[in-house]
């Protein structure tokens, strides 16, 4: 079509053109996100030349579903046009605009025009017979019957002609005749897709553990029957999914020792993300954590708690996978017959091997990767938090993740993207649900503000969702290192009520781990490499306060939103501040931490009133949810406050962020 | 490809991701625009997975022709990507982006890192050895044979490691090596349009006149012949484009008489735009003017000067055009037999038939049109007014406009669009050359300037192209029915800097003539609808000063283009300022302009001096070149200013506006 001077590429008889359909990612090679059950708002530049009436509809339907469904657009000025429509369901949806110039209409908006300037009305109501008969034969039965009498009696040169106009000019007429348009002539949109995700894609809390480190023995590799006597815990502090690191059996090959020691010792467990042994590959469970039953009966009773298992999907191979021999063009070869190791030079990870999707078998190979997703599927897990997303082919994911969620589109995808942004976006778009970000490195106010900005007030908003998260396995940033108890808990309350979607890697964070590897943002004596003994009820521990933020989390709307937040002017740089609410404001959150560890910061924040239903000048209550110890709410600070400048002091050790719930006064 | 879970759409081997292309309008569907002899700046995203070097080069080439041009594409931080390239000729090009994965230079660039980290090379010598053989294969002649000596070299196990180091690190080797590149997995973006537009595209000044007004006798139809007589005044003023009215015989049915009375009195000549009657249509000639050859002749005459014509092309009917008789199923009929005449309800247009645009014949109706322009491009025509193409299918200008541009490049398209933003845009894209804009109605001074950055500094600019006109046949706006001279030159001199390209309908303006049909923004007793005779030469007339305004736009680059514009902050609603400035900052333009017609207006302005190449602090000289009568610039005022902000006063009257040439101290 580009540069075409063909004359059967163009439109010809249909004058209508259709623009700008928003949402519309990358002119509808990626869809827009949205969550079940809210209203989808379409909007699109639709116009024709001249003066005539046009109209344009809506059409939508599920992917795979022939019958599209329609609904009418609404005009707004300046030739733009709207409609909302709720999905019926999960999935893959499309959609696409319809626009047509309506003749019928045209006439019956000139007739009342004319008749005001006192024109001759005769040929007009033939002109209108004409049009009404023609919307007869698009209609049937009793419709077809009564528009050809309506016809007949705008036709009817006997009848006085301010009775006829009567007739030109009615309602029925008007309804009758507009449910049989002649689109014929009618120009169609490309369709443009749309992705429906549950409502867990959106609002979650995931809390990742080790289940090897939770054996009835100390120092002992776990198994999944004895980890699960901690599920009731993790229950308890609110979490919505547990997540565990790769369950397949652990290369012995190059296998680190502690500390990511070149050697291990004989006793180490090693990295799970170093993935495949003479157990088996990435569709075995390692049996020092039990069998596959095992593991499916864990599932179940996450499950019974309420809660969803994410596994961890780690597209690459220690030395000894068995796909290395099974697969070898699968991998690259060095000239000395030694298989080609994962570098980013001059680094190597030799405990590593990549596959090589520039290999001619790539059809095999993706389609392998693939049924990993749906092996795990089978055994009841629906959350899937993948590794690395960024170095395996782009375009694989791309597949990928389209034809799981088109075949399964209650599986959800977390990308461990820690990359540049283009990379990151580009996962996001197909067709990761979840994503980490950089929000880890983000610490002081106007960086924070100026990142969640970008993810939620940009074009990314539409596709990316994020999942913040203060602490990884591999990630102990020096904020935490320094702030430690008062650094972890200003971390939570910022990851929480900024992102729907948050977690933690626990009990390293309920513990406040803050030692580092010498020189590193990572933790000394990683649990990636060994077993731990974690003494989790050590005093000073922050479960109760996690239980509290979670119940906080769980119990207001406003915080199960990510795109919602609207960010508030504070005057002391070491407070952020920002508020939070449902579309219809029964629920209003407004969040201030103290993003300074060590000292007291007091100062006014701004609050977007306007935003919140409240005047300029008018009262309110803000009672933190945030301020004692128990979940159940009962005996919470309250205070009235006025007017849209108010001052808050935070004190690190007593109360390091307020988290208010917002009320009129009655 | 929408929503696909066919592996074979996806990109298999291809790991490069190819992304947010500039320009691109609309996904690629119209092209951007460009001047001929400027170099395009291309911008791409281009990235992959992992860890690996990826390379991307710009390809391109003019429409038509079947060979690619490359050039190499410069890597920017964040997966961006530029080029610059300069078409070689005007018309459509396309340009495309090709990304790879270089297994060679990722090799090459660890070969470093790893050397310097004492790592064992012997291995990496091997595979190096590997590529360059491969680079050899892809190589002929001398270039292959060197590249396999190098090989043999890296991979002699007989030679000292440092000695085959220093090969694996040469220059030479580099350079060769990458000549050479892998592209069998290389992936390359759609193509892109651009079109290339002449100078005069961009930098016009247009002068449109009635030639019937100027007969030899005064009241009596003028004829090219007799209209000839003024063109050197024309060119004096410094005008490059003669605009001429529809040339075409006018109707006689329902002609309109004078101030567009109903009724036409038998020595009333009727609107040009109301074309076609016995003596012929839109390839013929008002008798009343002359012969084709005397509107040879014309043309021959204007071009001699230095000059173009431009004409204007109406497509719309007198009742007695031929076309109703020879295709009756162009247009639309009443059910009593009549011709349906133009209408907005309740506003009727009998003396125009619009063209039905619907009608089956709609491939004989667009061949036809694109006939007309065809017509008058062989006598001599390249420049063409087209009269409200937003009443006429936008997919008929879409093909038409792209057709004549791919067969004619050199002919150019002002879209005579006072409509709706979405359809003046729409029309601009495919393929009108430039526009009428909302200028006219645009006379304070913050809606001047955000008008002008809608139009210069958004996506817009990429192929919306203004043309600013103080005055039309139809348009005499308020400011200067008010203003009258002092009004005119206002507008003028901002027309004529804003915009690259301006116009005025003269000698209405000259004379600034301000006489308002009663209640309306039109001329009274106006000349489409009757014989004027002009007293030019009246005291008071503005032809020197835009002699002399013509004279800097023509001697200054600054002013021929307009997406160069900054505007600078004033202090006085009352004066607008801004800079223009060719690149190479040889030649920057400082215009200021009361808006205020009546009164002394004083004020500071504030010169963003950091995109000027001045110093904060520093004193630059300004010489306002419109400050006297003579266009050569000899005594013109002068002044030596200092930092950013300085004072300006301007007395309507006396001086309008200052015009001033930027210079550096010595």
């Amino acid at each position: 079509m580009i540069l075409s001077t063909d004359i059967d590429q163009y439109g010809g008889q249909s004058r209508v053109i259709i623009d700008r359909i928003m949402p519309c990612i990358d002119g509808g090679l990626f869809p827009a996100k949205r969550v079940e059950g809210e209203p989808v708002h379409i909007e699109a530049h639709v116009f024709a030349d001249g003066h005539d009436t046009v109209v344009a509809a809506l059409q939508y339907r599920q992917r795979g579903v022939e019958q599209w469904q329609e609904m009418p657009f609404t005009e707004l000025p300046n030739d733009e046009w709207e409609a909302f429509f709720t999905p019926s369901d999960i999935g893959f949806h499309e959609f696409r605009v319809v626009g047509w110039v309506d003749h019928f209409r045209f006439w019956f908006e000139g007739y009342g025009k004319k008749l005001r300037e006192g024109q001759n009305m005769v040929v007009e109501l033939q002109i209108g017979a004409k049009l009404v008969n023609e919307a007869a034969d698009r209609a049937s039965g009793a419709d077809a019957y009564r528009l050809r009498q309506l016809a007949a009696e705008l036709d009817n040169e006997t009848a006085d002609t301010g009775w006829r106009s009567g007739v030109a000019q009615s309602r029925e007429l008007f309804l009758l005749a507009t449910r049989y348009p002649d689109r014929s002539r009618a120009t169609y949109s490309a369709p443009m897709p749309l992705l429906v995700e549950r409502e867990r894609a959106l609002f979650s809390s995931w809390y990742e553990f080790f289940p090897r480190s939770w054996g009835d023995t100390p120092g002992r590799h776990g198994t999944f029957r004895e980890a699960m006597r901690i599920l009731p815990e993790i229950k308890d502090m609110g979490f919505s999914v547990v997540y565990l690191p790769p369950i397949n059996p652990v290369g012995r090959k190059f296998r680190k020792g502690r500390n990511n020691a070149l050697n291990a010792a004989p006793e180490d467990p090693g990295s799970p993300w170093a993935i495949g042994s003479a157990d088996g590959g990435h569709k075995s469970v390692n049996p020092e954590l039990g069998t596959l039953d095992d593991f499916r009966a864990f599932v179940a009773r996450v499950n019974e708690l309420g809660m969803e298992v994410a596994l961890d999907i780690a597209f690459q191979c220690a030395p000894d996978h068995p796909y290395i021999n099974e697969h070898p063009d699968w991998f690259m070869w060095r000239p000395d017959g030694t298989i080609q190791y994962a570098e980013n030079p001059p680094k190597k990870y030799q405990d590593i091997v990549p596959f090589n999707f520039e290999n001619p078998d790539w059809k095999g190979l993706w389609t392998e990767l693939k049924s990993v997703f749906e092996f795990w599927l089978e055994q009841g897990v629906k959350i899937f938090r993948v590794d690395n997303p960024h170095t395996k082919s782009l375009e694989f994911w791309h597949w990928c993740l389209t034809s799981m969620k088109a075949e399964h589109p209650e599986t959800l995808y977390l990308a461990e993207a820690f990359t540049r942004p283009k990379r990151m976006y580009r996962l996001a778009k197909g067709c990761f649900t979840q994503s980490y970000t950089y929000f880890t490195w983000r610490n002081a106010r106007d960086e924070i503000r100026e990142y969640v900005e970008e993810l939620t007030k940009s074009e990314v908003s539409e596709y990316f969702w994020p999942n913040f998260w203060p602490n990884t396995p591999d990630i102990l940033h020096e904020y935490i290192q320094l702030g430690k108890r008062n650094g972890s808990i200003a971390r939570m309350i910022l990851a929480g009520t900024l992102s729907s979607n948050w977690g933690i890697y626990g009990p390293a964070f309920e513990l406040y781990e803050s030692e580092p590897f010498p020189g590193k943002e990572e933790y000394n004596h990683n649990e990636k490499y060994e077993i731990k003994s974690w003494d989790w009820d050590r005093p000073g521990n922050l479960k109760k306060l996690i239980a509290r933020f979670n119940y906080i989390r769980n119990t207001n709307a406003a915080l199960q939103r990510t795109k919602n937040v609207v960010f508030a002017d504070t005057d002391n740089a070491n407070l952020i501040a920002y508020v939070k609410k449902t579309p219809d404001l029964a629920n209003i959150i407004v969040t201030v931490v103290n993003l300074d560890f060590n000292w007291t910061q007091s100062g006014w924040i701004e609050l977007p009133l306007w935003q919140m239903g409240i005047g300029d000048h008018e009262s309110f209550r803000v009672t933190d949810l945030f301020s004692q110890d128990k979940p159940d709410g009962a005996g919470l600070d309250s205070f009235t406050w006025t007017g849209r400048r108010n001052f808050v002091s935070l004190r690190p050790g007593t109360q390091q962020g307020h988290v208010f719930l917002v009320e009129k006064l009655k």
